[in-house]
């Protein structure tokens, strides 16, 4: 039977899993914690992190969401859930029900195989429960299923814990759902309470004034993918499986076209979707990345969040610029527990093996359907990427370690390629978002994205963020608080307040290199050598247009990285 | 377009490729080598070594076969052919025709999809040439897909340089076959041809007084299928997913039954197959090892050899006991182009993940059918057992580096899973086949199969193997060579005056230290780190029927083969 044990220390996968179990096995461990913050009255600070080893990378995992579990699940009293070992019998699938102080594992076997919009709305109640789960991929054992959660408002399975197969190793466990309720919890507190409060407004200061994090700013109007055009215009949008770094079609699935498709829709039906053009994916949330997709034919909520690298993921990256069609390909994504970016990265591979045509919307929904069918097609395309390269013998897959790149070509911009290739999640943006220094800006100056010294930015940027995921913070945060110290500052003080510790900026980076530590370490012993710190060849091989750069940072700068 | 260059030295995959080059990409190269003294007039010595950097183990692979086209190979000058870049043309396939030192490419677009039966009746001629090809596996890119030869006195594509997905490799540089025609070449003479002649004779007169490798020997009678019993009884022979090590049926499709149904043909019929138990699988070799199994129908033949590790993969693996079904099984592996030890394991896989029950001999060769047909469940049973596994959930894949492994369960016999451990070609058991000593002894002698300290017992044999693999030789030469000391002597001899030096039994092992030292190099470099070199989870945690054992040999005797 699955156990339970309830830790309220970190780094919980590296002292209990062995780095080369099969990570679909008995011998796995499923990891659930909200961060060190969260449960608090600080700003952007309802997150939490799933951990295991990755049945996608084989090596260690955190991903991270927010939602209406984490804070519920902070407040119900539970600094880690650890879920392992799996029931004997194979054909036995559960559901876990967290209360305050109380955790039940109880038969839900007619759940399973049920898409993530109807589950949830089963499982549904007046309590308005945080309920997370496997998914139909999950079930399945897909290495591209994540876990989803639904929105802090509504039941809508729009938050994922999405990358590194996750989902799967929550089916592996037979888990269908984890449903939270903490009625009788409470909010956390802080040891030093007095201390968090002039911290957490500090930070909210910061937050609130800045112009991508604050009221009416970039985020609130457009949700991250804001970024669509920006990254296009900087040639940096891969484009029709990674072979242009331009897509003529990006405006039409951009945040601007979200945003525009709101206004219409609240012209014409006086309200669109939820009425707002992004909202918060955590209550208490000052920033409200979150946007929201109205159908055009009545307004109401086809799908949100429709993230930046979703729309890239399904639309850019498939040749495909149809708005309405990629947010159908998001919601599929979201009910069936899938990835979206491993998902849409898997169907560009298809296409590019000529399995369907670029740009086919009709063939890539009816792909992602297969998943839910179970059909060998499906459990290729939910096996993600590398596994869709590799049974179709198409050799551009763009991967680190199995993982499947996100949306920012790192021929275009060679610090985010670092950050790919050398960070402990494999092919990820959010371990070290140098796209920060490189696009956006920090202090008004940015980096040159063409420069190839970029171990020590990256190198950075992971540290900084190992540290602000460990706490619960929104990594979104690091947009303010890169540019307004005093907001860095106040997010260090609730840490160091919560835990009854003296923390401050220079600790920031020692507290992020014991995360990375323990991470990397893992990965060795899990056989990810520096050699698997690498892009796969044809980054090194293939120039991209529109700039006609391939990646050209050195092996050694790559090294660097992490002293290797 | 493809170029070819002819080199005169070993270890030019270790030279020429980059270690992490996509292997299906354009940077890989595809080498074809007879050995040292292929071409000869010795006995036993018509191999060849393909070698490439391998889809399935991501790492060097050699693979070894016999057939028609070796002596041919040699004769017709070539000391190895490298087939390296890609047609820009994905649609333009070729042929590559060999003769007396001339090589053409020519279009061969109209056989493309040709199983290998019709393609070599095609091809053939009344030059009678050596005939070796990708296969429609090949030609589709799955990583199970081996390189196919013709049999030395027919059409039948009998002989494979099986394992690691070459196959792949070669159809990834759109080459259909290989045709080899030495009408004006002439037999390889040595430096030292009297001296030649002395070792020659030695190791003929070692070979024909063994009993496995004699006349009328276990090899002649029964084929290497005269393993089956031999390790069903020892509780070895990997059953229904290696989920036990003794199999019920294993007498009905062992090398005795084999020699019953063609005692049986030849009374019904007056003939059956090639009209011996067993014929040599290229001219000149005294063991005449490959067994020939007849139709029950007409007598005709219907597959030949039925090896051991084929007939445990396709039959005992998948729990089917049925002689005649393992055959046509075998038999469309050899017409689609595809490793029988990757796809047995890839099926009993998946009847482990519920796909097809074990023991539905129909619906596993409909899995082998879909291969042909290029549908998605056919891609995934193409790319081997640990994709299967992978797309289908399954954890229990017995594997190294992605090869799976061959028809000895390393729990019963410690010394071979020390050898797919640490072997730089993954999953193999040629590669250091301690069964010789564990089961078959030497010398009279057999070393306890339950004895953990195996490191040096896989070391040598390693070591002896790739000196003898390099040669030309063939591998099963050693079963008499490790008994008859003047047969190591004049082979040792042979392969020296060959090449115009003074080599001696004690040499040996330096020579194949040379070959694995490049190997084991190359795979550094390309990510293999020693956390590679260990079997998976499961031949740790769960015991094998029934001698109720796990595989229990320590990591640092494992890391003691090759020092690491």
């Amino acid at each position: 039977a699955n156990k339970l044990k309830v830790h309220d220390h970190s780094g919980i996968v590296y002292d209990e899993v062995d780095p080369l179990t099969a990570p679909l096995g008995a011998y796995n461990k499923l990891v659930i914690a909200p961060g060190i913050v969260t449960g608090s009255t600080a700003p952007s600070v309802g997150r939490l992190s799933v951990g295991a080893k990755s049945p996608l990378t084989k090596g260690i995992k955190e991903a991270n969401a927010g939602g209406r579990t984490p804070h519920k699940l902070a407040r119900a009293g539970v600094k880690a859930m650890i879920i392992e070992d799996q029931p004997s019998d194979k054909d036995a699938w559960y559901n876990i029900i967290v209360k305050h102080n109380d955790v039940q594992i109880v038969q839900a076997n007619e759940y399973k195989g049920m898409g993530a919009y109807e589950l949830i709305g089963k499982l549904w109640n007046d309590n308005k429960p945080g309920i997370m789960g496997s998914g139909i991929a999950g079930q399945q054992g897909l290495a591209g299923a994540g876990i989803f959660g639904n929105n802090p408002e509504n039941t809508d399975p729009g938050r994922y814990a999405g990358r590194g197969g996750l989902g799967a190793v929550l089916g592996s466990k037979n888990v269908i759902a984890i449903v939270t309720d903490d009625r009788d919890g409470s909010v956390i507190k802080a040891v030093d309470e007095e201390k968090f409060k002039v911290g957490a407004r500090k930070l909210r200061d910061a937050l609130t004034g800045h112009a991508v994090t604050g009221d009416d700013g970039g985020l609130q109007n457009y949700g991250t993918n804001v970024l669509m055009n920006i990254i296009n215009e900087a040639g940096g949008l891969p484009t029709k499986n990674w072979t242009s770094g331009y897509y003529e079609g990006a405006r039409k699935i951009s945040g601007e076209a979200t945003h525009e498709l709101v206004d219409m829709m609240k012209e014409k039906f006086g309200d669109a979707s939820t009425g707002e053009y992004a909202h918060a994916c955590n209550p208490g949330c000052v920033m409200k990345c979150s946007n929201a997709v109205p159908y055009e034919a009545d307004g109401k909520l086809h799908v949100s969040p429709l993230e930046y690298e979703t729309s890239w993921a399904l639309g850019a990256n498939c040749g495909i610029d149809d708005h309405s069609a990629v947010s159908t390909m998001n919601r599929l994504c979201n009910d069936l527990g899938l990835d979206t970016i491993e998902a849409g990265n898997a169907i560009a591979v298809a296409m590019d093996g000529g399995v369907i045509p670029f740009g086919d919307t009709a063939a890539a929904i009816d792909l992602l359907k297969q998943v839910g069918k179970g059909t060998a097609m499906g459990k290729i395309i939910g096996s993600g990427a590398l596994t869709t390269g590799n049974v179709f013998g198409v050799s551009r897959v763009a991967h680190v370690k199995g993982q499947s790149l996100p949306a920012y070509d790192p021929r275009t911009i060679k610090g985010i390629g670092v950050t790919y290739a050398t960070n402990p999640m494999g092919g990820d943006h959010t371990a070290g978002y140098t796209i920060a220094a490189e696009i956006l800006g920090i202090k008004g100056e940015v980096t040159d994205p063409r420069d190839l010294n970029k171990a020590d930015l990256s190198r950075a940027f992971q540290e900084t963020t190992a540290f602000i995921d460990s706490s619960g913070y929104c990594l979104f945060t690091a947009f303010a608080i890169l540019d307004v110290d005093s907001g860095f500052e106040g997010m260090v003080e609730t840490v160091g307040a919560m835990v009854g510790k003296e923390y401050e900026l220079g600790d920031v980076t020692a507290l992020g290199r014991d995360v990375l530590t323990k991470e990397l370490t893992f990965n060795a012993d899990a056989g990810l050598s520096k050699e698997h710190d690498r892009l796969p060849e044809f980054f090194y091989k293939e120039p991209i247009a529109p700039h006609n750069v391939t990646f050209d940072v050195t092996d050694e700068e790559l090294d660097k990285v992490h002293n290797k």
